[in-house]
């Protein structure tokens, strides 16, 4: 396998785009990936969606977005895996460049969410139909009853979930591309509307619209790019059952831990050599639970570590620097991306104001229903 | 690059299951593949489908069939080009093999389209939704456009049309998993009902349900599995617009030609090499204009290709021996994995009544949209 790197990234705003299709958000991140990197030609191209037919009434998005892009005929194709889609498409881009078979591949996520008449229904199709939506359940019920068994089983306190909200929205102040871009405090989420029992407003990411894009190169061309191209050093996914009644133990996201350990085995190593870590928190809960199954925390002590600030920017491994999924917003296909685009700046020093100082590993979880998906990539500056 | 084979291949009766869910028609083709193939695991797992979402209300088909399968916690994703994502699926499936990170991977296709409440809505996702579909075209007028231009340039005659069928169903009623296996006369087809001029019902590939998956490993691990591997020597892919007013030429399918000469040169062969075919006849019109675009005919002649019996059972280079998506069924994403089972049965001589003599080299072209996608496969016995 050839080693692979990333050399160039876009992403728009992410937020309620009324006036933008998604067409026209997907190019704009895509042409700024371009021009990021530099190349004057791209050999293929995978898209990251979740629900192109439920959102916006349009699937066949490789070709569709290949041609908007003006790349048509190259070979383009879209990559599915519900809200993991973005990072299982980035590791797509990464098995063909490294198997040889293409040299230059952009890679893209993108969802356009705020045009669809029923958001919670089409986000819902992620999570199983007959099993659990049936009964009307949707992803804030499914994370509730995680929360709720994790609280009992931890004695997690309601206050450790608002921490994760407050600091991701800290973080999300700091970005320009956030969708939310104020502070909030323990208290403004405590007092939020409740929305799953013990989950309120504040605890949920929100629906957004917003594309992202990488351009990935093998090692030995990145240098004609770029002087500091960040080599992807580990690239995991790891599947587990859909629906949570199945699940030995609600309280832990086996595919996460899976993945996480294939990746850090293909990067050779370990959880303490991350510097900065992107993670899949669309409710609070996911990032208490996350943040131990990738190694940063003991079981049960994932609350601890956002209670000590370990995970803030300052902290010992900042996580979700971006403002993660909570306060950058989660148009669901481009997260994944979004991801690699954040931990890409972080390791090129171009993070601005939530720099992580001498961040040289960088590491993105990107989850898909109630953790039944999970995609874990490590990536190294060169 | 590894050299990749398939090794295994299952398939269900194509047709109204009426009594069987998307799982369970995708398992049981699984279960025949791993079964024929003879593996023990499965290392990574790819899915070809169009529409979950619309056909059946169900996204994240990877992790989704992956746990059905009883293959969590392995890495499964679903790749999704329209009614090419089964091509796409196997050649993302051909591409992780070749780059020597997984070993064992099972490529599925699968569609349950019968139980979707409006079928035409959900396939005219796969055109251009703002441009094309909103005026109230979807996929017959689309290529009754095509056919209308190609027969006003080549004359074509309308019995040409009717031609494809009748081969097709010819060879359909000698494939026990087709779902029509009766076969028709060309006064059948002009009588049949005007569907959009000139293209009648007869012209028309069905609404179907169906499953077909194959197991690939690379070359070195075959012979521990099968006597006679088939080997892909080439894969090709390649996008144009999706939109036909956008197209210089409605009688050219550009994608068709691109990916077949990108497989081509991948394989080191020429057309006249290849000797059996499965190509994406979603309307009659489409296999006359394919058949050129693979270097079969001349342009302009691949009305007199099928009017010679030239890709009839028996003919120079038969095509569609399945019975092609006319005849045997086109659940969408479960057309270009059925495409290679069923060069997979030729090239292993198990073709039964429809075996072509002889065949040591086939090909599979698969298609999205009016022909916004294609990709192509060429196999050979080993």
């Amino acid at each position: 396998m050839r080693e692979v790197t990333i050399i160039g990234a876009g992403i728009t705003k992410f937020g309620e785009h009324w006036k933008k299709s998604l067409r026209d958000i997907f190019v704009e991140s895509a042409l700024m990936a371009i021009k990021n990197a530099g190349v004057d030609h791209i050999d293929s191209m995978y898209v990251g969606c979740m629900s192109g037919g439920l959102f916006v009434v349009q699937e066949h998005l490789g070709a569709f977005l290949a041609d908007y892009l003006g790349q048509s005929p190259i070979p383009a194709v879209r990559v599915e895996s519900a809200c993991a889609s973005g990072g299982c498409a980035l590791r797509a881009g990464f098995i063909e460049v490294a198997s040889g078979l293409s040299d230059i591949v952009l890679v893209g996520g993108v969802e356009k969410m705020t045009d669809a008449e029923d958001v919670t229904f089409a986000l819902a199709t992620a999570a199983e139909q007959e099993y659990e939506v049936f009964h009307g359940i949707t992803f804030p019920g499914l994370y509730a009853l995680i929360a709720n068994a994790y609280m009992k089983k931890y004695r997690l306190t309601r206050e450790h979930l608002a921490m994760v909200a407050v600091k991701n929205h800290k973080h999300g102040s700091l970005n320009p591309n956030a969708q939310f871009q104020s502070e909030i405090t323990i208290d403004t989420v405590l007092t939020s509307t409740l929305v799953a029992d013990p989950l309120r407003l504040l605890d949920c990411s929100p629906v957004s619209d917003g594309a992202a894009c990488v351009i990935l190169c093998p090692l030995e061309m990145a240098k004609k790019f770029t002087d500091t191209p960040v080599k992807i050093i580990g690239s995991g996914m790891a599947t587990d059952t859909i629906a949570l009644h199945s699940r030995k133990d609600l309280t832990a996201l086996k595919a996460v831990s899976l993945s996480a350990e294939r990746a850090y085995k293909m990067a050779g190593i370990k959880p303490e050599d991350v510097n900065v870590a992107e993670v899949h928190d669309c409710f609070t809960i996911a990032e208490i639970i996350i943040t131990e199954e990738l190694g940063f925390a003991e079981r049960g002590k994932g609350g601890i570590l956002v209670e000590k600030g370990e995970t803030a920017l300052g902290g010992r491994i900042p996580v979700n620097t971006s403002g993660g999924l909570k306060s950058k917003g989660h148009p669901v296909g481009a997260t994944g991306v979004a991801q690699a685009v954040e931990i890409f700046y972080q390791l090129q020093e171009r993070a601005d104001k939530r720099q992580v100082k001498n961040a040289k590993i960088g590491l993105t979880q990107n989850m898909g229903g109630s953790g039944a998906s999970s995609v874990v990539h490590i990536m190294e500056v060169v």
